[in-house]
């Protein structure tokens, strides 16, 4: 399928969204200069496209080819560099754009996945991995245990988004119709995931028997 | 040489091993769900290989790419999340599986590398890259200095079986019985240093005399 | 352009310093094994390069099948792991050694970047990511939050002296003089950053207001 200026439209839209709030919640959580900020922003925005596009062997990566995206992704990191105190009353806004980010990111990643030869079930976790990817890269420098592995309701929606990709693309169905209805049916389950609190069952908080691994990160 | 039922067996049993190790140590440090669970130890039991196969250009990466590693690595952390605290009276058992899987996976590395025109030196460093990657990166996801770094007896014997696979390999007699004995070395070396409470020699202790670096990482 | 003589002898002192200093890094702030600090000084000098060869699709990566590059780095690995305290006196000299691989390493990696296709941006990109990538992972590796995101006056030099090698190979009078004045140009901003402790501007200071978030890497 080749790009649609629809789709790449939501694509550039998910990116900006991606750069601005991969900066914010590292400037919210560490000090940084104007490089960091610019570095995380864009390692969040393109970081889960670079990993899916080393996978699949389509290198360089893609998004790190392409100006429109790098520049994109900064602009968003810049924004938050400048305004990241204003912006604080705009984070319900942050999160509607930040979740159409994940919901095209899902569904062009499983669907370059498959363009690439690979499977259905290793389609549906690369989908995952350039949606979440970038994220992890970002807490991983900004040394937090990844929020994804914890306690977002953020995988979930992701892979749904993926799977329907992979299956309507096997149904031979797939075009932008179904990329974009995979893309809403993300969507509409992370903002219900938000609006209702959703998670995924968790480990049981444990009394501390092991100090020395758990008692500094046995918080999380 | 083509992959036997036997490696084959030990392959998988070592995959299993690593994810369910892989997650149980993820769990027993940080607070985690599902998702994150299943992330770690799929990380654990295929990261390594995936980094090699990434250096070798030998991509997708094979694991990623065979349901049955993807399947067994699953199932291995599955019952690291429902079964996390009844597991602690296997520990011994685990870490003789886990040694398994440390031992395969020097000799299965050390050998592809060579397959894809490697060098020696370098081919063994791909042989311990391959079974220590995994846990280097899980323990980078939870937050921890790579356990590998600072104190176990895990690398060395990575080291030494890649390094008689790759003996074996230039001397002409790779096969199925040389890749048992590579593989046997490493694992009773292993033993040998879990039993002996083996290690690498550490740098000092340091006194604080730089504040602002030693002060929280310095009792690791 | 092939390799000089006078390049590859700055390519190789670059690498042992970076080997030297960044193995130095790691020993001060964690507690690490030989292997440890083997590990971390070679990740250190040839991390960068080796992103940099994964993202151009330059398979297997130069310096990692280089063994003299190997062996240069762990040889400063070395140096650092036995000497690492009568080694303090000497913190000037090793700074100025760490700017010559930053300057040779940014001019190198943008250099290959353009070789391979890549447009001018990247190259610059990736010239840095040459530069600081090894740093980075490093840091990442012992748990810190890598400084060249926080406070080092270390990316942009070496953005600068990749963006010289660019305009030099643009304007067709790429060779080993424009080389040298790229590196020299670097080096130069680099040691004139540390004279005057210049900075990129940080983000404001922030007051504790979202307690989970920032209590523990506030004050970095």
């Amino acid at each position: 399928m080749t790009q649609t200026p629809l789709l790449l439209a939501l694509d550039l839209t998910g990116t900006f969204a991606f750069g601005l709030n991969g900066a914010l919640t590292a400037v919210r959580a560490v000090r940084l200069d104007l490089v960091g900020v610019l570095t995380l922003g864009v390692v969040t925005a393109l970081g889960g496209g670079i990993v899916r596009d080393v996978l699949i062997d389509s290198l360089p990566p893609a998004t790190f080819n392409a100006l429109g995206y790098l520049g994109v992704a900064a602009a968003g990191a810049l924004l938050a560099f400048f305004l990241s105190l204003p912006l604080e009353r705009f984070t319900a806004l942050i999160t509607v754009f930040d979740a159409v980010g994940l919901s095209v990111f899902c569904v062009t990643g499983a669907s370059k996945a498959l363009e690439f030869g690979l499977d259905g079930v290793q389609a549906v976790l690369l989908g995952a991995i350039t949606a979440v990817g970038g994220g992890t890269m970002r807490d991983v420098l900004i040394r937090r245990v990844p929020t994804v592995l914890s306690s977002d309701f953020y995988v979930v929606p992701a892979l749904v988004g993926a799977a329907v990709t992979v299956v309507a693309e096997r149904a031979g169905i797939y075009g932008l119709a179904s990329a974009l209805v995979a893309a809403a049916v993300c969507f509409v389950i992370r903002m219900l995931g938000l609006r209702f609190n959703l998670y995924v069952p968790s480990t049981p908080r444990r009394t501390s028997r092991r100090g020395e691994e758990a008692s500094e990160d046995g918080g999380e």
